[in-house]
């Protein structure tokens, strides 16, 4: 694979080849190479190919069911638990995804927990993918404790990701992807590469004691102190707790070992409240007003939710993905070992 | 009225006769009372009867209307908007809570969206109000633009209070209320009357610079910069721009210049999907396991989300509640302007 930015095209088909070689069928590769790609395209390297090395490692433990399909139950007319069946975690959030929708569709919203799934890379994939089913969409990411509790000097919480997604006119979505954490812990694991030193309040070491050192740094820090924490810990139960399937406190206790996900979807039918060019004409409306506000020192524009990560994906979608030698390096080991041909 | 604690259930006697004199109705005047103490029980001062000399200017100039009663539309099965007629805030709250849980209770879930609402209290009440139906609930509240907007100089969001709740065991409630900001807009005025100084981060001056003089600071800054600003912005979307009555946007371009508040409710029946006792147990483990959690230095323990809040109600159910000097004057002033017979 040469240096210089990769096509979008070109890598979402390499990627798809990865996880068939793997023994996933061709439409579940393709999703989860779509997934993984949509990531890169936005800005959002820690949740795009560089998660590839990982997710190829728990296919290969047993960890992930390349084969395995997730599937549905519909409790009620709104409600339904998606199982993944251990199967890669963006085939379990992208059929809760449709399942929210198509209740919605019906219901006017649609509530899917989600159980024993793997790591589902960037959520907002899934919430963007409903807003361009024209309705409103939340999702969170419930995993096993990786962030520091509020008043505690160990893991209590996941960083719990919330994303929330809303169509605006002609395509567009305004949109959020958050952690419940301070930072994310894929901007930890950047700095340790890097070695450029954290700023003060994002991350304690292994004694839970406050630290700038990306080598000792461990775990991030709650947004807002019991704020994240308080937020990840009522995510897990609307999520997991929901799904028959807790994450955090079986792993506290040690009854739970391996890696494990949940999470939940929300989808919101705007039309049931009113026309849908007006909600979306609404949207525009408020977007354009928050770039029109007066910039703050040091700041040479205002943003709308999701414009930064709107531009990053017009660009690299014209000028190619710039991935870090060390992505590059891993993919090109994967793909020679598995014998992948490289697209033309 | 003497100095010292008041009891619960005789504050409660006082506020609603205060609002029945202004012309509201018992059933009414009684659910508001309550919402107000039951904040001041929990410790949410600034959102208890700190703020009834606003509620009362506001009837008295006819912004909010005490004889309004709010109306319920259902769109579909599981959704449905609350019109608050310009009626108390916590009437609008309270309607959509449980118009919520009589959706969940049928289809699984029930969305409910708020327009035409005025200040509604603290939004933990009606998350728990949920809770005790054996309900998960999440509640935002939607304004007008008071707080920083990430990368401005000027006001572009609410603070948006986010609320969750779940039910556990014995009647117990596992539950978040925060707001999109860093702090609070009560905590900045509580600064400004006691004149301590404010905590780097926390606020910005007129000219949007950041400040820690209580008496220059005029906006709180939003939770985590973008964070914050990006989920008040999405609030904004999901609650009011759903219910058709958008304040971020009308407020910025000068259309809209009285007080409205909206919101939005959301009630997930978990007995759809497993038994109730079975989640309420592994609710009651998870909180367990976080109480036992080493402490950080400078913390004798740690709590689960809202352990704080209900010590302080048994207590202060105990003890009564402690009410500040300013508060306990302008209730003597309101209480004797309009004739109300204090409690014997």
């Amino acid at each position: 694979m040469e240096e210089g930015p990769v096509g979008a095209d070109a890598l979402r088909a390499v990627i798809t080849r990865v996880f068939e070689k793997l023994g996933m069928g061709s439409p579940g590769a393709a999703v989860v190479a779509d997934a993984l790609v949509w990531a890169d395209l936005r800005g959002l390297d820690t949740h795009g190919v560089s998660r590839l090395p990982r997710y190829v490692e728990r296919i290969e433990a047993g960890e992930v069911d390349p084969s395995a399909a997730p599937t549905v139950t519909r409790h009620r007319a709104a409600v339904a638990t998606v199982a993944g069946n251990r199967s890669q975690g963006q085939l379990a959030l992208r059929t809760a995804a449709d399942e929210a929708v198509a209740m919605a569709r019906e219901a006017g919203v649609g509530w899917v927990s989600i159980r024993d799934a793997s790591h589902a890379g960037a959520i907002g994939y899934f919430t963007h993918r409903i807003a361009r089913e024209r309705m409103a969409a939340l999702a969170v990411g419930a995993s096993r404790p990786v962030m520091l509790y509020h008043g505690s000097r160990a893991a209590g919480a996941a960083t719990n990701p919330l994303a929330i997604a809303v169509p605006a006119g002609n395509g567009r979505v305004v949109s959020v992807d958050m952690a419940a954490s301070t930072v994310s812990r894929g901007l930890l694991q950047r700095h340790r590469r890097t070695e450029a030193p954290l700023e003060p309040g994002w991350a304690v070491d292994a004694s839970g004691h406050p630290t700038c050192d990306p080598t000792e740094a461990v775990l991030p820090t709650p947004l807002g102190g019991p704020k994240g924490s308080g937020m990840a810990t009522l995510f897990e139960c609307l999520a997991n707790v929901t799904a028959g399937m807790p994450l955090i406190e079986p792993t506290l206790s040690g009854r739970l070992r391996h890696h494990a996900q949940g999470g939940a979807v929300l989808a919101l039918d705007v039309e049931a409240f009113r026309p849908f060019d007006a909600f979306a004409a609404d949207v525009d409306a408020l977007a354009d007003a928050l770039r029109n506000l007066p910039p703050a020192e040091g700041h040479r524009e205002v943003l709308a939710p999701g414009d930064r990560g709107d531009r990053i994906m017009a660009a690299r979608n014209r000028t190619g993905i710039p991935l870090d030698a060390k992505v590059r390096v891993s993919l090109q080991e994967i793909v020679g070992r598995l014998g992948v041909e490289m697209p033309g």
